[in-house]
């Protein structure tokens, strides 16, 4: 055997050792973190040297499909996603703002989703492995134990002084200096949204939202009676600031809703000094905005974002969040620094329901004071960033080619877009009769625009997940084909009735 | 001794016996359900006949001041309260709905109350002592050692089902027949009605309340853009059906928001066939009834009275109510029952907060489910009947001659009519510096009509307790004198801004 032949044979054995584990990886065998064969292993199963697997190996790597790990062998790694493409620069033709109308399709899926026996891609809720409920139940343990009737006697609309403290010490690691004072416990983000909304503006009025945002919010303008204007969200980056000035320089815009930090459903995050110069550009022109950061602790990597409230200077920021994410969804206790809207929130929380319940204020209060919510949050975030990945990873492995997903940085929602021709409505019913609830991408605008994408919540992962997730994308396969010849007509599938006005 | 002299003596000796014994509960060392010497013992003490104390004992029992109970002695009795004067009718001329205005003075009131150290006779707060905080304690204890999560999983916007079934199980009590399914549960009865409101209402209608009626209603009215139609309401048996039918016939109505047992603040309690009467005429209008039934089991003697709701074939009334004045004011746990508009009261509450909080849920709900409820309701009763006679009587004591105070049938509020030289604003600020809270009659209408009211809760009964209502007699006093000569303007004690506008 001359040279020439061996080297032959040697480029042949190390490309099929690498389209085997390839395929393998492909097929889900090897799945996100697993650990491949140990280059010795597989130079001793299959026969060959360790230089051949070792080329094999680097070659995969070059792929993206695997990686080392010092001093503990080779891993199967995400590639690289492929990501949304960017929005449509926004233009004065574009700018319209919408009536929303109500909206029985998020309420159907709303019951939907609360069926037991699905599996749940639909709900943005945490996963119960990831709350502190055992820890929790100590302290309520702890709380029944004490002889005072602290917790049964009524509380002050603000909330509990204890709790408005935690949120206001913890506040400096988003860049803000809260003072307690400066807080009032709600019912949950939602809640805090709501007031907000009430405090800034009046039925008939503009909000700028982001494009595509939450469904629940976009309820609670139409809820309100207020007109939605889309600006276009870049999925890495948030909202552009450009496109906001020319929306605002353009249009009657009373107050913006935005999600500044890991947005539902693109997992967007926008860069501190972007948040600062849209502070700056909102207080030029008096405009309140409204912050939803529910999701800004789950950050998978870097430092903890601020928010734009830390750059206001004004009190025109209403900073909303929640507990709700990371320690407890059913405890519903939330929270806002309205700034220079503060007495009007408390006197619109005192007709609406009172003060909020002290029990679980008092638990949560406790939780942080006693230490261990940063040690609980690393956690966490590591966790979620792993079960994104995983479903990213699943998604691109199960669905047509051509589908894309968000690569969120925090959160734990992915945002899928697929073929023009697969309408989310449909395949959100069809994935119901086999047991699988989903988000359709038309209700996260009022102007239905996103018929061919799904929000999906990342389970835990199991092979129930997988199986799911499978049938989902040949689901989308199905649609593809299907509706081949059938062109979208977004106004048959739309949940709103949407009444364009241009001002 | 001729006949005639022992006869006289024996007259002097009764009547200052019976003087005696009534200056003592003048003054307030025998009270109110205290018993009185025996007459074996007065007639030792004193050293008269047992027929010369029982003589006197007898003029004071015409007089109202005490009673005999068979085999105990006699007890100090509440006097014949003199009621307050009924309500001018209701005629074309004074068909007025108002606008109400943005009113800083509940915010400042509801902020005095929270103070603490004060005399509270302000808020209408349960007493603590009256509260099962032991039972709730245990059962929060149990709950927190059961080892699923189920208590910190998001709920449902419905609420938790333990509650509504029992919620709907007691409904019978009132003379309901509720399904698990009609119920929805709220943040506090406070939640309850703003949620009835936004459904049936929309921003300019037209809602008919009592006259007086809880400024929290009036309130929440304001804070949705809501005009208040004021109908007069008997301190006895509340809405005239009459006096309704008359508003209606004459008047845009779209709602009507009544306390139809135990008003706040009159503890007026609307007969039965009245209710029936009343859902009858507003079903031929097709008008929705809502109705406010929080203080419907404290009722102080005879039965549990109905609610509207009980009368209503066509689902037109939103029955709304809570456990937070007989198990606690901190859980913030109401419900409705709101028959056609469940789907939307559903939809609101979605977009207002998600979900209501689960912990104080189960823990009502197993309170309520494990017996003992109707045995705590039956001692409460007992005890504020008692708490609100005691009350009124020291009022009766204290203030000056011509006042008036209600007679309330259930709850724990008292409602006093004072001269009409008194203005309760005045009457306000200055008992607040003595640290005494009361709500001046004027934020209980929009027309600002009752200046010369005040409502007092009443406050556990203690020497701090009748000290402060001996202060307030004293300041209504004063304020009687010194404004004997200023005519009452009602524009410059008005907290709400008045826009009369007949239609």
């Amino acid at each position: 055997m001359d040279a020439f032949a061996t080297q032959t044979k040697q480029d042949f054995l190390y490309e099929q050792i690498a389209d085997d584990i390839a395929a393998m990886i492909k097929s889900g065998s090897f799945r996100l973190g697993d650990r491949i064969p140990s280059v010795r292993e597989l130079s001793r199963k299959r026969g060959v040297s360790i230089t051949t697997v070792m080329q094999a190996y680097r070659s995969l790597e070059d792929k993206g499909l695997i990686e080392a790990r010092p001093q503990s062998g080779y891993y199967v790694r995400l590639r690289q996603l492929p990501g949304l493409p960017n929005p449509d620069p926004i233009s004065h033709t574009t700018l319209n703002s919408a009536d929303i109308s109500v909206q029985d399709l998020v309420m159907k899926i709303y019951h939907d989703q609360m069926r037991t026996g699905m599996v749940q891609f639909g709900t943005a809720l945490p996963d119960p492995n990831l709350l502190p409920t055992a820890r929790l139940n100590r302290i309520l343990a702890s709380i029944s134990r004490k002889p005072d009737f602290r917790h049964n006697v009524c509380g002050v609309v603000e909330g509990c002084d204890e709790l408005r403290v935690q949120v206001a010490k913890h506040s400096y690691q988003y860049g803000c200096r809260l003072a307690p004072e400066d807080v009032l416990i709600t019912s949950g983000c939602g809640e805090a949204i709501s007031l907000a909304l009430q405090a800034t503006c009046k039925p008939g009025d503009t909000v700028a939202i982001e494009s595509p945002t939450f469904f629940n919010l976009l309820q609670t303008l139409e809820a309100q009676g207020l007109r939605a204007l889309e600006i276009p969200t870049h999925p890495v980056t948030g909202i552009s600031v450009d496109a906001l000035r020319f929306a605002i320089e353009h249009q009657s815009v009373q107050a913006c809703l935005f999600i500044t930090n890991f947005n539902n459903p693109l997992g967007s995050l926008m860069p501190n000094e972007r948040k600062a110069e849209m502070v700056a550009l909102l207080a030029e022109h008096e405009i309140p905005l409204i912050e939803d950061d529910i999701n800004g602790e789950l950050f998978f990597s870097g430092e903890r974002p601020n928010v734009a409230k830390a750059y206001d200077k004004n009190g025109l920021v209403l900073l909303c969040s929640s507990f709700s994410k990371d320690i407890s969804p059913s405890f519903r206790v939330g929270w806002i620094a309205p700034g220079r809207y503060l007495e009007e929130i408390k006197r619109l929380k005192l007709v609406s329901n009172i003060a909020p319940p002290i029990l679980p204020q008092l638990a949560i209060a406790e939780f942080l004071a006693s230490g261990g919510y940063d040690h609980h949050l690393r956690n966490i975030r590591k966790a979620y960033a792993k079960k994104t990945a995983c479903m990213a990873d699943a998604v691109l492995r199960y669905f047509p080619p051509g589908t894309h997903v968000s690569s969120p940085q925090g959160g734990f929602v992915l945002w899928v877009q697929m073929a023009e021709t697969v309408d989310a409505l449909e395949m959100y019913s069809q994935a119901l009769k086999l047991g699988i609830t989903i988000v359709p991408g038309q209700v996260f605008s009022p102007s239905a625009g996103y018929r061919n994408y799904i929000r999906l919540n990342t389970a835990p992962w199991s092979d129930q997940t997988a199986w799911a997730v499978q049938r989902l994308g040949m689901l989308a396969a199905q649609l593809e084909k299907a509706n081949w010849k059938k062109p979208a007509t977004s106004e048959s599938i739309s949940p709103y009735e949407q009444v364009i006005s241009r001002r």
